[in-house]
């Protein structure tokens, strides 16, 4: 059976996950990419591929950062979007999510960018537009509960290719709360998608999913032991609800086995890079000495999201 | 004493209610709307007709899916949209009505889309603007408290034109909680306006307003009885805070009596269509089955709405 | 030193503070703003200045009128404009704030308009700005603390040259709360650099900060002695929640005592134009018969604020 996300071409319709990309797709969309790095230094930044479109920002979770890369990247392409906070709306008023997606889709919607706190839900939101919307409809999945942050992953993915080049030579470690974390899911896709030969994740054994072993990843419970020779560190957000819940004895306790540090930074390659979804928490996964450091490239990241994610939206517009 | 909303030369100056108006304006609402209706579906979904004009969105009320509709509506025309959310502003910090307003106009505001909790809001703010400001400044009213909503009502319209073409051989049955709609007493007035020769109010005795007959309204409190023959069916929505109140026993309750059901629907003309305001409480008013049915062109509605909106802008902004 | 918010070549940069601005760097802001004001008369209400740049307005404390005026002066320069409310999303979770000017600026934002609750904020992000991004970012203070609000000063001061054209022989009144009042201390800068021989200050002991005469301000405690003959007369908003406060017995006493009624204004010269930043408090600093008054200027300030806001904007991001 096809995936939702891609059509009859087998071209990306929709942007769910990256688990299940073939290769060249996502060097094509890395590429495609590279080309719109150039627009945000412009004078004028911006480009008409989406003028006259509509891309709605459907944030059933808030998340202002996320929802500003998307807006931007829409700006940028010139497209009229229109954001919505679906707590205080109609899901509060008990409609239901496909009604709410059937209603904006018959104000001619272009494209849906979608945070949900559900895992699955911008894939149901999809596979249900593909059945009675036809092929004129893109949906974008901005996170959605534990399961997939494709553009995260793909952002990630293209910062490592701007600094390493090749894949096939790498180890990278994504260090942190594995088990909650969609950025870490895509992160880990991504990187076996592209052929990285080795990639490690490093936490506590409260916050490691099963099953890791079996998507190619090595696990570590010991971060010095897991940073040895690596080449990429993708540090992740501990989230607050965790810090002094049950699966964590404190914030303190975790930096000093799981912060990054300059102390257990050294034992990496001495050119690898240091990488954060963001926003950090200083102090507790991630030192500011490195969070500010030569080799932290967090800021990159961010940079190359908006390119990423301007890509991702041209690429469906144009499918 | 000529309607607020009229300017001297008896054209479309402020919307505030279909009450009214003349039949043949209504007509031309419609047609221009249909001019609009196409725009929506080409590759570039925008017309200059309101380039550099700044529309404000005030909601006092809270309403994502309204807000949406001008919104989009007023982007398509390539107006400035802004949109201001005034129970968490101005309102807040005591300033009156007048006078946000009168701030917001001397920032050189072109239109005020208003959604007010308080019936006559709208048409407190265009009489003083009449007053005030001369005739640069137009209100559309996007619902006011229990009195009008014209937009849906003129939505309503057009797509019974739409489906029907002719008003003058209609039966059409508006179900319900009559008493606090809105909506209700819009399409009322729009049908009657129209020519509609039968028009049906149905629901139950402590959902109807007096004053029904006196408009020209059947009343029925028998939804079978009620339905019988005719050509349009126009669901309300039951209000949350209605479900467990002093006015009706139970949303079952309700559904039993008021619910259009597909063996209610049998009642009505086999080609009679199915309409709804939105958002639907499916199980309550309507069930599934109708809603996503043959006859139910309530998606149409939305798509209407669209086109609808854009007429009434454009024809303000051009008187 | 330099201040931030000068460049090198003595330009203005950021817009932080009207303290210590050269008079004729003043005389040019209003000079441009002037050439602004009849953009908003258009029929078309835009240029092009700001085609394809960024603006994004960072309100850490909720202002929608304020933030209003900035959203309409970017989009008639043809910004792109994102508004952040912060206290909801990145704050929340636990970013430093100059964690989250370093992800916008790494976004490629062009400009910053900032709101913060505390004094000196939008400062520390300009200088934290000069320091990692270089000349290309800009930073405008839209009111921190009790500190400043450099555009509402301007504005103010635009208005008084409108209407008064030589500040050499004016006596200028600030009455009310000057304690808290950022406007008021940026009206007092902006009147002392522009060469306004008279400045008074008219308030409770308790609303009386220290230092004023050393400020070049008269004091006054009975607002009869300090109205007489003055040419300019700037209403301060009491905010809420000083009127019930420890500083202040009651609304009513204070109304009695500082309250701008018609007799009271009767005391300045004939020609007096009073002014308010707005919103308002009718009947406690200001009676209606004065707001609404011929000698009221107080929609003109808003009418002149676009323009101000437009040219400091269109100024900052030339320079």
């Amino acid at each position: 059976m096809r995936h939702p996300q891609l059509n009859e071409n087998g071209e990306l319709k929709h942007l769910l996950t990256i688990e299940g990309l073939p290769r060249q797709m996502v060097h094509r969309i890395l590429d495609t990419a590279s080309s719109f790095v150039g627009v945000s230094d412009r004078e004028v930044k911006k480009v008409p591929l989406l003028r006259g479109k509509s891309v709605f920002n459907l944030f059933f979770e808030n998340s202002t950062r996320t929802r500003t890369t998307f807006e931007i990247a829409a700006k940028r392409l010139s497209a009229d979007v229109l954001n919505l906070n679906i707590n205080t709306s109609s899901a509060a008023k008990g409609e239901s999510l496909l009604d709410t997606i059937d209603n904006l889709a018959a104000m001619h919607a272009d494209m849906f960018v979608v945070r949900h706190a559900t895992s699955g839900a911008p894939f149901l939101i999809a596979q249900h537009l593909n059945r009675v919307r036809g092929p004129h409809v893109h949906v974008i999945n901005a996170g959605d509960g534990r399961h997939a942050h494709p553009t995260q992953g793909l952002l990630d993915m293209y910062t490592i290719r701007h600094f390493k080049k090749d894949f096939t030579q790498l180890r990278v470690a994504v260090v942190g709360d594995i088990l909650h974390s969609r950025v870490a899911r895509s992160d880990i896709h991504g990187l076996t998608t592209l052929g990285v030969p080795e990639v490690r994740a490093i936490g506590p054994y409260t916050l490691l999913p099963a099953g890791l072993e079996q998507m190619g990843v090595r696990v570590f419970t010991d971060m010095r032991e897991g940073l040895k020779d690596v080449d990429v560190i993708i540090m992740l957000r501990l989230q607050n609800e965790r810090m002094n819940g049950a699966l964590l004895p404190s914030a303190q306790e975790y930096f000093k086995h799981y912060g990054l540090t300059q102390e257990k930074l050294a034992l990496a390659k001495p050119d690898a890079i240091v990488m954060h979804p963001g926003p950090m928490n200083r102090g507790v996964e991630i030192e500011s000495a490195v969070a500010d450091g030569p080799q932290s490239v967090i800021l990159d990241q961010v940079t190359f999201g908006i390119a990423v994610r301007m890509a991702v939206m041209s690429m469906l517009a144009s499918n």
